[in-house]
């Protein structure tokens, strides 16, 4: 397998199911639309929604009711990004090259475009529900599959909000407003929310829409906690060791920015350790369901440690 | 009945419901919880929660699982009233006599409590499924009532977003941005969205969950949107005619602000008779859907004409 080969096709896939969801430009509001647009157009790795439809894939998922979710996640991430870029929080005027959201459409406009793709996201997973009304589906399955909708909807709810993502990014401007010093306990607490969170809400609603048991989907959300963690820690560990250009984004940041990471808590050589330990816990929870169930999906495999071992 | 005492009753019930729903103040992300909850309690009318009670009571519905919908959408109306206040939208410190949230728990947290209430309260929605569960209703009626339940999470979405409230509010941003003269048409467009989209999705949201038809729902719909636009005209006619004193809030903010209103736009007399004759349509629709379903709710009645005739 040419594995960047098969994540390009995968990233292109995913912006065809995006490009299905975004709204239509249109009507008095249209400014909200084009600026919702403009921030999930911006790019990315898409990474979460082919998490998702790769988990999805490998509990024997082959409907498109998944779509809608993996669409309503990237919005959720695009709006947390939206958001995170504003004045009062990283004032941030450009990312991956591209002007931030409010610096193209303003500020006001900055606040409200994010409110509304993460309303939007919300909104679009009813598509699901739709796609089963449309498709006659009766009886017991009609049944299974809306508990498997009304599950993954508070997946992602759960995951996006207090208690997952939202919680972390909370704990993380605090510490970052107060110049406080955090230990590893607070430091792993910001990581599993902030990043980790949306990792495993992707790969949990995957496994809950392919019709996976409760076991199942609870080792997933251990195998995706330690993948979002680890992600972060190299992210940690790449601001320090990378080049601008292989990265495409200014270097040592975490450094000016008086940011506290994994690297300059524990140091570089722990920080590789954990990143190594957490990644080959990862792939043996993997490879044990894989086992299990007698189904396999290489690519998925091959991204996990991707998105630990990346360079970029 | 004597409306004003029945009226205290249900804005108890309210925030006794609120209560229930509000996220435990604890963990790390602790100052997010307090943020969220002291927006919440800061009061006001809880008109949304008890239109969507009262609706749900004129069709005959009886189950608490419209609880969690009351209170997520109090805290849609709440997370939307967060952002408002924002030094980007309308720079408000006060709100009700109360310091607003961004000044007590500062801008960023503002913007993030803003975005959880939002989460939070599709979140709480699934309590309605766990309810289900837990009664363990079966068969066709635990079918039909998954469908209420997701009918209701795809009208709270589409109200709430930008296709309702949060469509309204980008409108009035950029007029007021830009001081540009709207029409008739765009400043009734502002107030159907922005304040009367979640009046219709309150009463529809009852409506549904109490197991009524798509035509009944489409009447209510009708009605709400009717009284939101008359509601939102009266507000307008109250900040020239009213005293501060009264209202509990400065009057001629309108004029301060050089904000179009109905009045500016169309006059003091004209607005007056819209006012009026929106009311007449709003009740001659309900007092029609109540015979056709020989059941009536007069304190709804009561509402909704206080809501259009109040004097503050």
């Amino acid at each position: 397998m040419n594995f960047k080969e098969e994540q390009k096709k995968r990233i292109q896939k995913v912006e065809e199911i995006l490009e299905c969801y975004l709204p239509k430009e249109q009507g008095y509001q249209k400014t909200v639309m084009e600026a919702m647009n403009y921030s999930v157009r911006a790019g990315g790795k898409r990474l979460r929604p082919i998490l998702m439809l790769e988990t999805y894939r490998l509990f024997g998922g082959e409907g498109n009711e998944i779509e809608p979710f993996m669409a309503a996640m990237e919005m959720i991430h695009t709006y947390s990004l939206v958001h995170d870029d504003l004045p009062a929080m990283d004032n941030d005027s450009y990312r991956r090259g591209k002007k931030t959201t409010h610096i193209v459409y303003g500020h006001a406009m900055g606040i409200l475009a994010g409110d509304a793709l993460l309303n939007y996201a919300f909104q679009i997973t009813g598509a699901a529900y739709h796609m089963l009304k449309e498709r006659e589906v009766t009886g017991e399955i009609f049944l299974r599959q809306m508990e498997q909708i009304l599950q993954a909807q508070g997946i992602l709810a759960e995951k996006a909000g207090i208690y997952g993502m939202l919680g972390g990014q909370v704990v993380d401007v605090e510490a970052t407003e107060k110049q406080s010093k955090l230990t590893e306990e607070q430091l792993q607490f910001i990581y599993r929310l902030k990043t980790g969170a949306l990792i495993e809400g992707a790969m949990m609603i995957g496994a809950v829409m392919a019709g996976a048991s409760k076991e199942e989907v609870a080792i997933v959300e251990q195998i995706a906690g330690k993948v979002g963690v680890a992600f972060q820690i190299q992210d940690d560990i790449l601001d320090l060791i990378s080049t601008a250009e292989v990265l495409g984004k200014p270097i040592l940041s975490d450094e000016k920015n008086h940011k506290v990471t994994y690297v300059s808590l524990k140091g570089m050589v722990y920080s590789k350790e954990q990143v190594e330990q957490l990644s080959k816990e990862a792939i043996y929870l993997l490879e044990d369901l894989e086992e299990k169930q007698n189904r396999n999906n290489p690519f998925l495999r091959e991204l996990l440690l991707w998105l630990i071992d990346r360079e970029k």
